[in-house]
């Protein structure tokens, strides 16, 4: 016998997980349709040179490496950026640019596990490749506050800012030689104290970090471009351009300038952006990205300029879940009680019915006790139970029970039965009835 | 620069392809949930003992093992079946049984790569598990019946054996330690021709070769249970009863009882099937599974007997494409013209209003040149062009173009516009006037 266990950092999805998965990337994938994003996938496996390029930084100790059967170096994807890029140089001819692709698919990570990490998960990636405008800047933008608005959340922050400008403004000030250091050190703003901040920047620019600072403040109190036109020339800039469109569009208060978001040591050279969930900041971002100037760089002598984003699926779920924003849909609406074996005709020809109106409902696959069945449908939270006895039959009724509140109903006609699943609120007016004579406990009311 | 390109035996999926899958897997995950099947999934990456079991066999040399960081044998899944009996295994406690699952991913082969075979494709399997009832084998049957129904493809056989029947037949023969290599004979029959089936069986059964062939006719003729009854004194048997359940229910022309169907080595014990289209015999079987009567007999010392069967999706693909069974949907619907960026606030209006009503709606995201534009939209199959410029913002008017006619239309207000583009066919009689004028090119058609 061979203990039946999962490898370390990994996981079974469970039916309740996958269905919430499931429900996520559904929607997800709705409103980028809406939006004209295309679906691609790619292989999970790749050359080990494709997947690590030049190499040599923390990524490569994390990627799966193995050699396969022909003794080639191969390797589990850790990113749907890498193989993006691959997919680009290597179908230019075949894509319409700009080319607007989402790819929803599972990478792998040989980290070190730890709470609420794993070593699979899903990664959500959607770009516009090909093009380098500030209207693509903004409709990623705005996709990700529509993509969150359709999932019920819009308690949101998009802070967003410009790794070009920046190096603009660390010209001006003669500090641009800094300028990796800098962005670290401003990547850790919001994680680290005022103090500890200015002695990081002071090490490596000394007193110029003070300009540093007042530039994120100024940022913050909204008066940025005002600043960076009087102190700097820089006049136009691409983030007032953005930060006025929504303005404009009254969408204002969901975005916000933040010159502490640089996305470390990423491949962005323009626009960069994180998203917050004004009440769960502590869960990090949810959706965040950039524009890189190009993207293929090491596959191909062409150039394609994009902006992308990451959609963080897990620490959504964690939050949807929490916010109970996930309806809570039961796998199967109704379980035809299998009283006889002899009644299977009867009872697949109302299953028949139900599925042509789209209702999910099953048979009990067997004849056997009543317990069984009912706790059955409790566990599987089915909510209503169809019983065709014998009583049932000679009457020609149909009785369903709710198997929450316990209340039974009798219908004469099939139609009125699939009238009442398809919408139970409606028939509210029954259900009060009902509560009267719940401590009955089960009481039949005849629909006509 | 490193040359892009993909391992030998695997292949990117464009955005095409990646829509013709989304749509067959969303359509049987539709039908699924119908009957309240519920979703599962499990890693990629199993321990390689977990995956090889006893091992030994040709799968063996066809699974990617590998050692991950940690010195630890591990392997890609080869199929959804031993994940299955894993996670059965070890989830019993959280399972509620019968256990009706879905399972729709991708497992990876190191086979030989031929012509539209790959190393890494989708399984799509779903089973119920815990029970051994007549009703969970019909509901396997007629669930495969409506997948297919619910694809647009009902010119189906769905060809049906039992192996314990076999075997009971077998046993009064006489010939029951001859079982294994019997199966895989009969399993040929179609492969074959007559003479070479019998001297196959005749070099394993001698003269008891023609009593097989005998029997595997008067299947194919529908009298089998007579002559069983009458030779062996097997009765009631529950392949008769199926049969007649479909007859009964009125689907008797799409399910057939075929003794050369034994699924050849797999582990099956009970009900064997395969599902053939009519009218694409060689594409092979379309749907096929089996009762088996202990899943998880190497992780487990409790037994379960369950029913199952996987969905060729590659072959129902082509099958789709090929009888254009699948629905022509383009990507979007509409492109929003970019004429100008200061005009990108109107364009969102729009376009926000086009969403709402789940309209996929798109701007193009560069005010360039309008060649660029058509070609992109042409390009990517989008219908309508939508022309918002200085003449129709000075009237109050919107502009459509249908790209495949090159028609016109002029709408004076969004809600008609919406209308419209929410049903074009019911416009038919708009249309028959435009074709008229067809041959001017563009005609502009005021609509209020």
């Amino acid at each position: 016998m061979i203990e039946p266990k999962v490898l370390k950092g990994f996981k079974d999805s469970l039916p309740g997980e996958e269905f919430y998965k499931k429900y996520l990337i559904t929607k997800i994938e709705g409103t980028l349709k809406l939006f004209g994003y295309l679906p691609i996938d790619t292989p999970a496996l790749e050359y080990k040179e494709i997947l690590l390029g030049k190499g040599g930084g923390e990524t490569d100790k994390q990627v799966f490496i193995f050699k396969d059967k022909g003794e080639r170096e191969v390797g589990l994807r850790y990113d749907l950026t890498v193989p993006l890029a691959r997919f680009v140089a290597m179908h230019e001819n075949e894509i319409v640019f700009p080319f607007k692709r989402y790819h929803i698919s599972k990478v792998w990570r040989g980290e070190k596990p730890q709470r609420g990490r794993f070593r699979e998960f899903y990664q959500a990636d959607f770009d516009i490749i090909g093009i380098d405008s500030i209207e693509s800047d903004i409709e990623i933008i705005l996709l990700i506050y529509n993509l969150l608005k359709n999932l019920g959340i819009t308690n949101i922050t998009i802070k967003i800012n410009d790794r070009s400008l920046l190096h603009q403004i660390f010209e001006k000030i003669g500090i641009s030689e800094f300028e990796k250091e800098i962005l670290l050190i401003l990547d850790k703003y919001y994680k680290i104290t005022e103090v500890e901040f200015i002695e990081n920047l002071k090490s490596i620019i000394g007193n110029k970090s003070e300009e540093i600072l007042r530039i994120i403040k100024y940022a913050n109190e909204g008066n940025l471009f005002e600043f960076i036109k009087e102190r700097y020339n820089i006049y136009d800039t691409r983030l007032e351009k953005i930060f006025s469109f929504f303005k404009q569009i009254n969408l204002k208060e969901f975005v916000t300038i933040d010159f502490a978001i640089t996305r470390g040591l990423d491949y962005y050279t323009g626009i960069v952006f994180e998203t917050f969930i004004k009440d769960s900041i502590e869960l990090g971002s949810v959706c965040s990205g950039g524009r890189y100037d190009n993207l293929t760089s090491i596959f191909s002598k062409n150039k394609y300029s994009g902006i992308g984003s990451s959609i963080g699926l897990d620490r959504l779920i964690t939050y949807l879940i929490e916010k109970n924003l996930i309806p809570k849909i039961s796998f199967c609406n109704l379980l035809i009680v299998n009283l006889n074996s002899k009644d299977l005709n009867l009872y697949y020809e109302i299953l028949n019915k139900m599925h042509n109106e789209d209702i999910s409902c099953e048979i009990y696959p067997e004849a056997t006790k009543l317990k069984k069945q009912f706790k059955y449908a409790e566990e599987k939270n089915i909510p209503f139970m169809l019983f065709l006895g014998e009583e049932e039959k000679e009457k020609s009724i149909l009785k369903l029970k709710n198997i929450i509140t316990g209340v039974e109903l009798i219908f004469s006609k099939i139609d009125k039965l699939i009238d009442y699943l398809k919408n139970p609120q409606k028939s509210i007016s029954l259900w009060s009835i009902s509560e009267y004579f719940l401590s009955f406990s089960t009481i039949w009311i005849p629909i006509s």
